[in-house]
């Protein structure tokens, strides 16, 4: 007789979002007349841009066409693409990575999921907390979290960094020493960042700890302050120590476009064995490439056009993260983030748990948010709000909140 | 000091097709006037149907406009996809198969390596001997395979069912129990298939032995004869031992589109656990949906515009086959599959080994196939052809062959 994983029987509830989803859902049924706001999960609300449009067309029509038709694609991705990424996302900032450090996915929750395969079941990792749950959550699935306390809700062989208000949302070196150290910087979901000098001190202790940091930069593209890293390879010694994922979702809107990268440095080794080699062995095994279509939108973000219109999206989405801040901050609320990534923290008020002010938000202003608790237990207390809604929503969101 | 998985080390050589692409890519090099013809890779060479481009450049155009732009899709598929899948492929044929116990996906060599994941490490795999490597390499890759031996080329965990020319090529059921038996039927690389009746056994066979079938249907467009099953669950008994993988790749041409889906009925439990809920959370946690214009073009394929051509598509490709098939006949060779599958499976002449004959038709005739033995132990001496080529190429190679 067969046996499943049972690691999945540990898995406490379901998915944050469906959980979410769910309590709107019944809300909107109960209020049929309430014009709900969503500034819940992260998902881009612009159209792609022109650049991007136009790149998808001419390739769809390449595939029309016998003489350009393109069937299974490269391994780690088309080189017309790895190469703009290597020239824009690093050579431009004088980071070192090659074309054949950069393994193109079908986006980087696919990737956060599935980087923990390459490694020992017997590894301990270090997530901040709050996080975002899919770096616990698949390494509940390979049992590398021992047993959850649904008190505490605490995994055993986890380790906890919490970022809050007391410690400026820096996460500190932990006691225990880990061996994966999860770092997504600019933070989801608390939207707050460290400096460079900052992000150098862990990959100084990384290498000293023999451990691998996974650095996800997945809001790299809403850095606005000089002193903080668009890469983890900025930092010296990074590539021995640092694997960095990446994702076109938030800087070029392609949530539903399915497209992100990891960067596997060569230099980054476990005695003799190379992790490039290994994640091009899981690539290759058990993946099958991007759609050709979507790998030349992601050329056209690099294009100049590309760039330019880009630039324009993200400042739209950063002027939400402004209004959403100052419009907390007027209305008396204690606000984080919204300077170097798009979502703003809130410290919940009247000692509300965020599940409270999450149903207080929806009842009230009929404006959905993401309870700080559902990215661990240091989230308690906290809200996210996501500046990916349009202006005039974002606007009339902040409008409703300041009246309650 | 952080850990590897031990298990990639255990993993002979590299993966089958970038050996290949390495020996025809240094022979190309040494005879640049050569005109090599392949039909190796099992990838499609005709252009995306008609249908399926007109409703692509549509979805980009919604993508373009913020009415119609799509951000994150459902985690289970589009709805109008998975409906149409359930119209098509199984209510059509008499399979009571519902929507929501379709899993839509960027393709099925993803869900055939990834479906081993919800399952334990000690369950115990049977794999046709020869067959698609990813089965057997994630089951690797899990460490469920046991000691590997270089001399016979098995894994000392992994249960092989041989299937060769002595036994038809019919698998016959193995003496010693399996937990997850995984079929491919249409077979890759024999090309060839067992009747209705013939899986209706292994159906029976699976719920009395309390084994789950992992069914790879990736080839089922290319049945033409009358007593063969499309879907497993034409079957009786079939929703509570088998799960089935569907691939768009070779019924629609989407090798570089990347779309696929795996069926998990409800009704396939483990005690109180179902397999449908365990693989919903694997997909929503470590996976974010096929792009929305995949999405489309998949549905395209169920159009009656889209049905048509595809059924041209598929009838292009078996002219290849038969072409292929009477070529190597009259050649004097001895030939099977063809007939309900894209793929031609030749007995290598004169005793040679699979990868002898691999250079001695690269070498004589500049024609690029597979070395059977690449599949497995049981394809030594073997070689497969795939018919996917253009009739003008698969007309010239089959002359070369015919005149060595």
């Amino acid at each position: 007789m067969y046996k499943i994983n049972d690691n999945y029987q540990k898995l406490p509830g379901s998915y944050l979002f469906s959980t979410i989803a769910k309590k709107v859902n019944a809300y909107s049924a109960a209020n049929p007349d309430k014009k709900i706001i969503r500034l819940g999960i992260g998902d881009v609300t612009q159209p792609l841009a022109p650049a991007i449009i136009e790149a998808m067309h001419k390739a769809v029509d390449e595939m029309g066409a016998a003489e350009t038709f393109r069937g299974y694609a490269p391994d780690l991705g088309y080189e017309f693409l790895r190469n703009a990424i290597v020239k824009n996302d690093y050579q431009a900032r004088g980071c070192d990575i090659a074309a054949d450090e950069i393994f193109v996915s079908d986006g980087a929750k696919s990737d956060s999921g599935n980087i923990q395969e390459i490694f020992a079941e017997n590894n301990r990792i270090a997530v901040c907390d709050p996080v975002y749950p899919v770096y616990v959550d698949s390494n509940v699935m390979a049992g590398r979290t021992g047993t959850y306390d649904p008190k505490t809700e605490m995994w055993s062989d986890v380790i906890y960094m919490p970022c809050t208000m007391e410690n400026n949302f820096v996460p500190e070196f932990p006691k225990e020493t880990p061996d994966l150290i999860y770092l997504c910087l600019p933070n989801n979901p608390t939207g707050t960042t460290i400096t460079k000098d900052q992000l150098q001190g862990w990959v100084d202790y990384a290498n000293k700890a023999g451990a691998v940091i996974i650095y996800d930069a997945a809001y790299e593209a809403y850095i606005s302050e000089e002193n903080v890293a668009h890469s983890i390879y900025e930092c010296e010694g990074a590539k021995t120590c640092a694997i960095e994922l990446k994702s076109f979702s938030k800087n070029a809107g392609f949530t539903g476009v399915r497209l992100g990268y990891t960067v596997v440095p060569k230099e980054l080794k476990c005695g003799e064995v190379s992790l490039n080699a290994m994640w091009a062995r899981r690539h290759g095994t058990k993946f099958n490439g991007a759609p050709y279509i979507v790998q030349r939108a992601g050329e056209a973000v690099y294009s100049d056009a590309g760039k330019e219109q880009l630039k324009e999206q993200v400042a739209y989405y950063m002027k939400n993260a402004a209004t959403i801040k100052d419009g907390l901050m007027k209305a008396g609320y204690m606000v984080f983030g919204g300077v170097n990534a798009p979502y703003i923290w809130l410290k919940t008020p009247d000692q509300m748990t965020s599940w409270e002010f999450f149903d207080y938000l929806l009842e009230n202003a009929n404006v959905v948010g993401t309870p700080g608790s559902g990215f661990g237990p240091s989230g308690e207390g906290y809200f996210r709000l996501t500046a990916f809604g349009s202006y005039e929503n974002t606007l009339a969101a902040l409008e409703r909140i300041q009246k309650l």
